[in-house]
């Protein structure tokens, strides 16, 4: 009876009138907000500048006497300190995006405020990594069993998106502080160019060559990854329950052991993959040196390409394990 | 001297205590912000939930008698303009990013909250097409006096980018509650598809005869690109003006008088344009039936896609200028 819809009607309008208050709120809030991010970006940008010129004043500074020695070294530490501690307190604050991310995406503010959001982020990268390199290792099994030049075409194109969608998501991750390294995302650089030089590679003698080689080095690469997913997934979760929990130094040993064992695990299945990498480039190396047949530029330039990938690739993880090992 | 340098550390010191005060102030508003924010997302869920769950019983009650008529009807507009008040209300808050932008980039926050932003970041949207395409047109005319291959495939690859990258912004646009027709973005993926095919197109008659239509087409487009940049900019400076004065006739009545001025100008370019594409069709669909080198099956597909374009953009356009000339 509409009398009735009429009393409901009032109820929902006092609710209403909740909801534009509370609007008010949020829009004050987010005054406010602003207004504290930006005191506290420039209070930062103030100390680390003021640090710096403290620092450069004592280096300069000549001390007489033991207690003056005492005051310099105490005060150069405590800048130390310092210095990590605003570096942490700017974690939690917006940065900027970099040339890349700003290319692609425009000024969107591309950090997450809460180490939670954080971790989830992480999360949600890997899973796509494995979703999407499942797809890719579905499709080459696919092309290996049916030989189909437009089935090769769909796998590459399929890497070149991947390839570039990992150089966004992984820009979105620097950003929100991640330490990883600048090769890996050279790497995805690298191996979308590789894609692309695959996509216009003319049908002929020296592709169908190499394809069979191609298409068994992409199963083998994907099957890297799951090895890599399932590591990487591991130090995340164990790194996430180590921030909640706080018995520190228990936690910690059980992480590196941990890591150690999934390390050892994965390295000799890495170091393999570089020298398919290798193989891959003095294949196609020699193709080009001695098989009068193979005139396409398409020959040298992948070869280059892998040759560039397996350096950078056995460089990095050697660097990272030595790091590891003494650090 | 060092004791002066401690003194000025002891100043930094106590700044250093106003800035951690400042973030823990900060910390404070995120967390404020964010519940701030989950209620009023709650809240409006509630009201739209409510709404329609009256607007139903509404439409199901019997009315006897003028009163209860007029009481019907008034809750029937006061209802109306409720919807109204509270999907403006939603717009200052987050929306859910979408399939296409969570495949991309995952739950990064895409959406800008307040107006001066979001003008940004459709100027900045804007300004990127216009230097894209101002390169794209370089390459292209470079492309036509040279006759290259290899300066083929990187104006093809260069179209991919482009049209990849503007899905990204634009679907960062809708986000922020852009109306702009779901064609527009449905044609950047065609057009990628469009330059994939290109770019796996084998070197031979039915591509050389096809190169010189296409690269002359590509020049066309962005100098349209360029047309609707003039329009689309002045669309925006005059919307953001009027989003900041008060004399809210006049200016609307002026933004209507420009708007059809830049409209009748930039038309007959796009019509144009779409006869053009229409033009590529046909010769390529000339070129599949009846010449009989043309075996590759690029011919065909080429000649659907721009079909399709042709037909999606006329088709939209002509309805936009109808809704426009009623509305
Ligand atoms: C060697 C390796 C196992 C070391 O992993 P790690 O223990 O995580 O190394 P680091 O301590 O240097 O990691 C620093 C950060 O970079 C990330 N990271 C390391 N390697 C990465 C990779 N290949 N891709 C993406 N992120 C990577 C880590 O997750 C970590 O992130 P965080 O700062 O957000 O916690 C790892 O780098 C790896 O798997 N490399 C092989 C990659 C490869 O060869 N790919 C080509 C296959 S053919
Ligand atoms: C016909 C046309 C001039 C009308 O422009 P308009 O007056 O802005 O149209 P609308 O009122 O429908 O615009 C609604 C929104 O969509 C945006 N928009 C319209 N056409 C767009 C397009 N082609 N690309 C991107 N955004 C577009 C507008 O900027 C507006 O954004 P806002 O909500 O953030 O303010 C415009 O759609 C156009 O230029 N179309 C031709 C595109 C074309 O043919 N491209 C292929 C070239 S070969």
């Amino acid at each position: 009876d509409i009398k009735a819809i009429d009393q409901q009607w009032k109820v929902l309008d006092s609710e209403y009138q909740t909801l534009e208050e509370g609007h008010k709120n949020y829009n004050n809030s987010i005054v406010e907000f602003t207004k504290l991010q930006n005191k506290c970006l420039k209070d930062i940008t103030h100390q680390n500048y003021r640090i710096s010129q403290l620092k450069q004043l004592i280096q300069k500074c000549v001390t007489n006497g033991e207690e003056e020695e005492r005051l310099k070294e105490d005060l150069l530490k405590q800048m130390g300190s310092r210095r990590a501690h605003v570096r942490e307190i700017g974690e939690s604050l917006p940065k900027p995006n970099g040339l890349y991310l700003n290319i692609v995406l425009g000024s969107i503010n591309a950090t997450l405020l809460d180490n939670e959001q954080r971790f989830r982020y992480k999360e949600q990268y890997e899973m796509f990594k494995l979703v999407v390199t499942s797809v890719i290792l579905v499709v080459s099994l696919l092309d290996l069993i049916f030989q189909s030049r437009v089935c090769d075409a769909v796998l590459h194109f399929l890497l070149v998106w991947y390839h570039c969608t990992l150089t966004i998501r992984e820009s979105i991750l620097v950003v929100n502080g991640s330490r990883i390294k600048g090769w890996w995302r050279t790497l995805h650089f690298l191996t979308t160019v590789l894609a692309g030089v695959m996509v216009v590679w003319p049908d002929g003698s020296s592709y169908t060559k190499f394809r069979i080689q191609f298409l068994s080095y992409i199963c083998y690469s994907s099957f890297l990854q799951f090895l890599q997913y399932y590591y990487q997934y591991g130090c995340l979760y164990r790194l996430r329950a180590l921030g909640e929990r706080y018995d520190m130094d228990i936690t910690i040993q059980g992480f590196h052991s941990w890591m150690w064992r999934g390390l050892g695990f994965l390295l000799p299945f890495l170091y393999f993959g570089y020298v398919f990498q290798f193989y891959n480039a003095y294949t196609l190396y020699n193709m080009y040196t001695q098989d009068v047949s193979c005139v396409e530029w398409q020959v040298p330039a992948v070869a280059a390409l892998y040759f560039a990938i397996f350096l950078g690739n056995t460089l990095t993880t050697s660097l990272v394990i030595q790091q590891k090992l003494t650090g």
